[in-house]
């Protein structure tokens, strides 16, 4: 950056204000933990980005501000490393944006944890002639293993795990269904880079029969004998898979309770599903 | 950029081979997905990177390769402009890196999702007297409120949600305990800017009694009767909390079966838990 290429962003950012000169300063917004967010959208040149920054960051420390958050679409791609080289750090990004965090207060950093799990569900759907519907995959590792295993899928952002197993059954299937309960769950480590993995077995019933394949991800589906889905070598071979498979003849065979879901109200007034043994809560 | 820097950046990218000048190639390594992961960590001109990615970028192309991921260190945030006007997104992003993807195959995109959720855990730990240990804490949304409430904590990356209940409830209290059952949890949405939250109820049995508070974080720690937690104005306000506190007093009062654990081994060969009504299961 030379002399007068910094000289003339300082000059494009003077505004006229009682007669005296001053830096323009960004626009942001206050959060609710003592924190100002930046979300950036008109495009900007780094330099005079890095001096609108830098003083409107000595405001927000004279008012006690904490944590500073910069959004930036992709779009604004010039701003990150100018925003790095004034002390900022990545905290988390999704395809179209970066969001960058600095804590300017005195106190302990208190910036929260990033996301840190994916989650994902296995449906256990099955009729009333014993049987579970299975699907075989065109992709990933059970790719052409003759594997019939349950649909399954990723619980997507903002998606209650009871909906995405609804979702994810049609979509591979066409069959209708209704949730029931999460029979278990299986916590993994390193699934994806250094992320971990949820996986919810969710039991649901079928209330339609017709199977309408998915084409370009599932090769087959299928209705299948529970004993036979459970039978085969590679479900036996794994104890995490066999120990679900036993989960769900229990469920069929024996008296055994998942959790139910019922819908609930948090503190901060946002509705969201708690799940627990329903059956054993109601005993008297 | 001007065109002296450019041939100066490709000068310098030069290599000789059999008496042919080639841009040298970009050092990656293979995915079991077809793809190709490149793991940048020597500093590099913005503008040899871009000469060498073009290149390595075509070379994989001719190979069949699909998915591209760049892992940039924070120290080389000058190579992400460049990335993403090679047509890279962002894909996700921690404090001292940044993940890039580009989908380079003819097939569709099957690039996995970033991390959706975070996971936390409160921990609900009861001695012989019907008491329950609870805290008041110096941060966030119950600061100064008086409300007493279970030892909560964030569940780390590549962190057991039981081992996760263990450290947090030592961290908070200097309790020692042991894991026993998950006995609900909860899930809901926007909790952290688009993110989803996940919040396991761990049931722990104490091992240690004599409570040494964290000086930073907790206000005060204390042995409480669990009526007289669960009649709190403001679990009773919340059904979301007042749901909690009924299904740990049926822990207490009623022959209820949360979820247990048992270590298994996933079909790649890792260790990870799986959770159910282990009570249930073991019926005749």
């Amino acid at each position: 950056m030379s002399t007068s290429t910094i000289a003339l962003a300082i000059e494009k950012q003077m505004v006229l204000e009682n007669g005296v000169q001053q830096v323009e300063l960004l626009n942001g917004v206050e959060d609710s933990y003592g924190g100002i967010i930046l979300n950036m959208e008109e495009p900007m040149e780094s330099e005079a980005f890095v001096y609108s920054l830098r003083a409107s960051i000595s405001q927000w420390k004279q008012q006690g501000k904490r944590g500073v958050w910069i959004k930036l679409p992709i779009q604004l791609v010039n701003l990150v490393e100018p925003s790095v080289k004034e002390g900022f750090r990545y905290h988390h990004a999704e395809p179209d944006y970066i969001m960058l965090v600095n804590w300017i207060g005195n106190s302990t950093n208190t910036i929260p944890e990033n996301a840190s799990h994916r989650v994902g569900i296995g449906a256990f759907v099955t009729n009333d002639q014993r049987e579970v519907l299975v699907v075989q995959e065109n992709n990933g590792t059970f790719k052409g293993k003759g594997v019939w295993k349950f649909p399954t899928g990723v619980v997507n952002e903002g998606e209650d795990i009871c909906m995405a197993a609804i979702r994810e059954v049609k979509e591979e299937t066409g069959i209708d269904t209704e949730f029931v309960e999460i029979l278990a769950f299986r916590q993994s480590h390193k699934s994806f880079f250094t992320k971990s993995d949820l996986f919810f077995v969710c039991m649901l019933r079928p209330l339609s029969f017709d199977i309408q394949k998915q084409e370009t991800e599932i090769e087959a589906a299928q209705w299948m004998s529970i004993n036979e889905y459970a039978a085969q070598p590679f479900i036996q071979k794994h104890n995490g898979f066999s120990s679900v498979a036993n989960v769900c003849l229990a469920k069929l065979e024996k008296d055994y309770a998942g959790f139910s879901r019922i819908p609930t109200t948090t503190a901060s007034g946002k509705t969201s599903y708690v799940y627990f043994n329903s059956r054993d809560l109601s005993k008297l």
